[in-house]
């Protein structure tokens, strides 16, 4: 491999600066002349029939200039991702706490907020379900007229009978996961303003730019091509920003009154009413052999949604294709139910699915090792996916496989390393280690796309058109290196253009764990295209044949060795009207052949990043509390882009695992209340992150790749919680199955 | 002074273990049969006229048994500690946010919390006042039919012409305090039965149960003594648990329903509807001359009570009382106006005006030291209060002024030590001190009774019947070694009953810096009476006479020396049907022929603490953080009853004192709503307290007090925000005039 530009490199993100100094500009920041504000009216129950929305006290109040119900909008009523079940203001039915059936527009933040307590509502109060499987009863309320199974998912591979028949151990167990917010520090906002000439310019803090402005056009009944999305500087989003209420209550408001409306959440109302991770009931029931080979699966998942689809569905896929984990299992019978609730929506959530899966079958693992008086590592040694394994869904898996048993190599060293540590006074010391299994993508048959432009500017620098926006995590530095690498040019001479659907490609949704693969993969192949264009442009321009001429490193390069600077070309090029820019697409590949058919939308993927972490634990015995205090973590990125992107996915991802381990609960309180503010809901600090943090970075090139880079920001998630329960069983022999696991659960 | 037996030791207190293993029953822990929840309907609105409220669709809603608005109660409408301007439920007018308006009472929290969502009020808004100088302007809506201003206190003293004409140096300034919580550990509950013999008991977290007792009655139209008040144990209140709203909504519910209710406040309601330390507005004017003497000052001060009453009056007279801190000022015209607006009550918290004055004045004084080139220490020297000086209220200060001196003395050497220590790399160190003056007691012509029992128990222990709450500060510790040390026993052979109105004596509101005076002096009294019962009895039963018979440590001593121990004597009278107990009275000391009556009712206060802070801070000049690295704190205590108690006040209120100085404020956010959780209203943490604290415990008798002790619960909070804020000064030379002093003040 000759010597990167910048590939593997740790550069400085272009937009640190702004972001540590405060000059970068979220959408509640930007400032814009007789901007009013706006404030959802929210329900106070979490189920009921409306009976009557009374606004006119709400309208006489002071500096509200106007008051607006699900009857004024013009359009489509109800949005959403992938099923339009979700009100932009409930009109009929309240189906959680916090969902919005009014919004006032007024001169200041304070009038909107206090009007909004003016609305009077009327309801018919109905029993909530809060639980999957009581909402799946016959004498259930009804959420949805199609009912409270939203999607059903069944895999049945091998023969489950003969599977089980062949077990010479069994284990049930029944494992749960809590409701998670994503807790991004921006919550979630918006700005749009009404322009004179009939369109809309919308500034919206969300992962799905392009999304927004199509469903903004249905409400509004206007012309997609009216409304104008711009991506503001986004402050974390972790799959809660694919939504597009407040996009939508914001352009409603602005059409409305014909002017320019914000909306920024509180963070009450962002625990409240924007998408969550799925709290998952699981059943499992996993037989081996004595030698500690799996032979049958049986599991079945009950998903909690929440009261509207988002992404439950899709998240539902991932759920079922990996509560298998990594492993190759001939027999299973797997089946995940998503199930309509009146707790708050959850949907997209980095892991997608897969955190909780994960948490039950890398639970399981240990227990059968145990059991069977094995090795835990060893049992995963006998049982990884290796490549060329069929995987239930009928995919066969890559060369990606290949890491697992590295990963198993660096996670067994690891855990002799920790397992040497001697434990604090009174405290007692355990290790644990899971693997984990991301998918990358949107799954098969669902349309995914993504275009990037890239263009040389005058000064022979590069600016990328990115057509999927940076929620926070560094996308734009990985596209910046990818293009610069591709151009042979330094990283200081590619830069990017914030995504406006008006003028940029579309690049599609921002999630999935596959941004640097696809927006790599359209700037490598735009790169190529540029150069060419460079060169036919310098063959016109200097008069010579195109063979003779070649691109190096911001230079072209004649035959006789002579370097003729860029942006000579393209200053030439520019005064004959000629500008040099390209534009490529790359489709996510479910190759028809190799691709599984059988199965519904959205499953199979067939694309995986793998990896392992290590836990070291102290648990205080009497108090039962747990500090982590090492951690390995050990991920395939296939290659590295940006080095210090990639520690902070790792670094970043395992903490919110821990976090998912031992705090984060949002749980409906005593009085019948979600937990909705940082108070209750607890994050993991700088105090509680592993003292010890090592990353093991492995790099097994993905063949269609960008310079053989695949996914790193979802698979670093789903190992750490149960890497940390099995560390804890380790220490005291507590098996712990439903997260977090709060000190109540070890005393 | 002979060695005494536990005073001034460590004792262990009695409810330690309770408290740390979780056995301590609070009200909210306290579990009875058929136990019914309440939960009040509340205003999201300021400000507004009540058109109607309608119960019937959360009368209808799932498990509630009774929605009561103002409109059920039987008796009066209003409550309050000064003034009956509190509705316990608002029934016309809306005056703050969080307001109860009607209460529901259902068989869990969760419907009850869920059923007040369904109370339909109806309002006309109002403008809302949030600002004290604005709420007086002529065209200012009227919240109570008084009018706006609920107080004024005028104290003029000496020429204030003549002094300021005398000043050869005046400084002008205006300074603010902002909303503070009490911020207890435990929020506000209670818990109330109806008995089928037509009277109620009531469980409360209260400073003041015999109030409480009046007030239920009141609301109830009862007959007090059909009212019985039982105080739990207390998780902290500092002010805010004298206020009967709780235990008067509890008792309702259960007088309405017949049965048992339990209320617990949420955090967020304690925030919204529990009385506060009041914000404050000062103008300042202090006059002095070149050698530092202070001839004249006039200071304004605009106190925003909030919605009621509460005991805002009361804390503008200890504001009025304190604006010229520790120092004698021949000139006064001070003036405070006490307000109602529509935020939430304040009223009483510990320091009760005085942190507020403190902040002004002792900033005041350190500018005025700068402004005349002299040492800040050596002005205060010049103008401390000296024994037997006349203050402006004319009440002549006795020897406890003497601590003045010898605090400055300390504070001299702190800062020397202080000033030595070089300021860790990238900061800036400075050091800063500040007096405090905190009064003891409610104030001339306020009744001011507290009543105590001893009983000899048959084991020959002694058992307090103690009158007045133990707040969670230590009162029953420090009771006991008073008892103990009187009765010349161990501290193991006295022990507390909690407190019951239909059982114990009055020992009245457990506040003003006076329980351990107040309490102390009783039990002193009673103690001398329960010997001379003893030795009474010893001599009936001996058949000696009482001269030749003496008590000494548990034991009666014969003329001969023999002893005989006290429980035979108790054993023996107990078969006679004599039962060994006395009850003594103390009346809070207001000699008429030294206290001057000329000023308002509860004023002047004539018995005081004093004492001095100083600070050593970290600023980092370039982030404006501020670290409070060392703290001496000095206090006169009269004399030491607890070493670890008297200890444990000191820190505590200057930690209380750091956070109003450094971090907290119940701010009203740009959306119309008051902080109401611990994620935006932050306290220091165990990492903001300074890593040095010293305490210099003097003790000067107070002539007056038990064992010559006197309050240290008060005056340890006033000197530390202005130390921290003069130590900046002493750093950074930005002077600070409102607190708290966040990062952005400084950069």
């Amino acid at each position: 491999m000759p010597e990167s530009i910048t590939l593997g490199k740790s550069e400085l993100r272009k937009d640190a600066r702004g972001k540590v100094t405060g000059a970068a500009e979220y959408v509640a920041d930007i400032k814009l002349d007789n901007v009013l504000y706006g404030a959802a009216a929210r329900s106070g129950i979490h189920h009921g029939r409306i009976l009557s929305i009374d606004t006119a006290v709400a309208q006489a109040a002071p500096g509200v200039v106007r008051v607006l119900t699900a009857a004024d909008i013009p359009g489509e009523p109800n949005f959403g991702a992938l099923v339009q079940d979700q009100p932009a203001l409930a009109g009929t039915l309240v189906r959680h706490f916090g969902e919005p059936l009014a919004l006032v527009v007024a001169t200041s933040k304070a009038a909107a907020y206090q009007a909004a307590k003016l609305v009077q509502v009327k309801y018919e109060p109905i029993d909530p379900l809060f639980d999957p499987i009581a909402a799946l009863q016959p004498d259930a309320s009804i959420l949805h007229g199609t009912g409270n199974l939203i999607s059903r998912y069944e895999i049945r591979d091998g023969d489950i009978g003969k599977g089980f028949a062949d077990a010479e151990v069994i284990l049930e167990d029944t494992f749960s996961v809590p409701l998670i917010s994503p807790a991004y520090m921006e919550t979630e906002n918006s700005l749009a303003r009404w322009n004179d000439n009939g369109t809309l310019t919308v500034w919206v803090s969300s992962q799905h730019p392009f999304t927004d402005q199509l469903e903004i056009a249905a409400t509004l009944g206007l012309p997609p091509e009216n409304v104008h999305v711009k991506s503001a500087v986004i402050g974390g989003a972790f799959g809660g920003k694919e939504d597009a209420s407040l996009a939508i209550l914001t352009s409603f408001a602005a059409w409305a009154v014909k002017g320019t409306v914000k909306l920024v959440n509180t963070r009450q109302e962002s625990f409240w009413a924007h998408p969550k991770r799925h709290p998952v009931h699981f059943q499992f029931k996993l037989g081996a052999k004595k030698d500690g080979t799996f032979v049958a699966l049986k599991a079945v998942a009950h998903m909690d949604t929440g009261a509207f689809a988002s992404l439950g569905p899709a998240v539902g896929v991932i759920v079922t294709e990996t509560l298998g984990g990594s492993y190759r299992i001939p027999n299973v019978d797997l089946e995940t139910l998503v199930v309509y609730t009146n707790s708050p929506l959850a949907g997209a959530m980095r892991g997608f699915g897969s955190p909780q899966s994960h948490f039950a079958i890398e639970s399981m693992v240990d227990m059968m090792a145990a059991e069977l008086g094995l090795d835990p590592i060893e049992v995963r040694r006998r049982n990884i996916l290796r490549e060329g394994d069929r995987m239930f869904t009928g995919v066969v898996v890559n060369n990606t496989a290949n890491s697992l048993p590295v990963s198993l190599d660096h996670a067994q060293e690891a855990r002799k390393k920790f397992a040497a540590i001697p434990p604090s006074s009174g405290k007692v010391a355990g290790v644990g280690m899971a693997l984990a299994m991301q998918s990358m993508g949107l799954g098969a048959k669902v349309p995914d796309n993504s275009t990037q432009r890239l263009k040389w500017q005058p000064d022979g620098s590069i600016l990328i058109h990115l057509g999927a926006p940076d929620m926070g995590q560094g996308l734009t530095m990985a596209a910046e290196q990818i293009a610069a690498e591709a151009m042979e040019l330094p990283y200081e001479l590619v830069n990017t253009i914030g995504l406006d659907t008006s003028s940029s490609p579309n690049g599609n949704v921002t999630c999935a764990s596959r941004m640097t693969y696809m927006v790599g993969n359209t700037l490598v192949d735009a790169a190529k295209q540029l150069k060419t264009q460079m060169l036919e442009q310098a063959a016109r321009l200097l008069n010579r044949p195109q063979e003779s001429l070649s691109y190096s490193r911001g230079h072209v390069i004649t035959a006789e060795g002579g370097k003729i600077a860029v942006k000579e070309i393209i200053s030439r090029a520019a005064d004959d009207g000629i500008i040099l820019q390209s534009e490529a697409t790359f489709s996510f590949p479910y190759p028809e052949e190799t691709t599984p058919q059988h199965l519904p939308i959205g499953m199979p993927h067939v694309l995986f990043c793998f990896g392992a972490q290590v836990a070291r634990v102290e648990v205080d015995p009497e108090l039962g509390t747990v500090a982590v205090t090492h951690l390995t973590a050990i991920h395939d990125v296939g290659r590295t882009i940006s080095k210090i992107g990639v520690e902070g996915q790792i670094e970043g991802g395992a903490a919110m695992g821990l976090g998912y381990a031992l705090f984060e609960n949002m749980d409906l309180k005593e009085d019948g209340r979600w937990v909705d503010s940082f108070t209750e809901y607890l994050l993991p600090t700088s105090k509680d992150v592993p003292a010890f943090h090592e990353n093991i970075i492995l790099e097994i090139p993905e063949e269609s790749g960008p310079f053989g880079a695949k996914g790193v920001g979802e698979v670093t998630v789903p190992a750490t919680a149960p890497a940390i329960a099995n560390a804890i069983c380790n220490a005291i022999g507590v098996r712990i199955k439903s997260l977090p696991i709060t000190h109540e659960k070890l005393v």
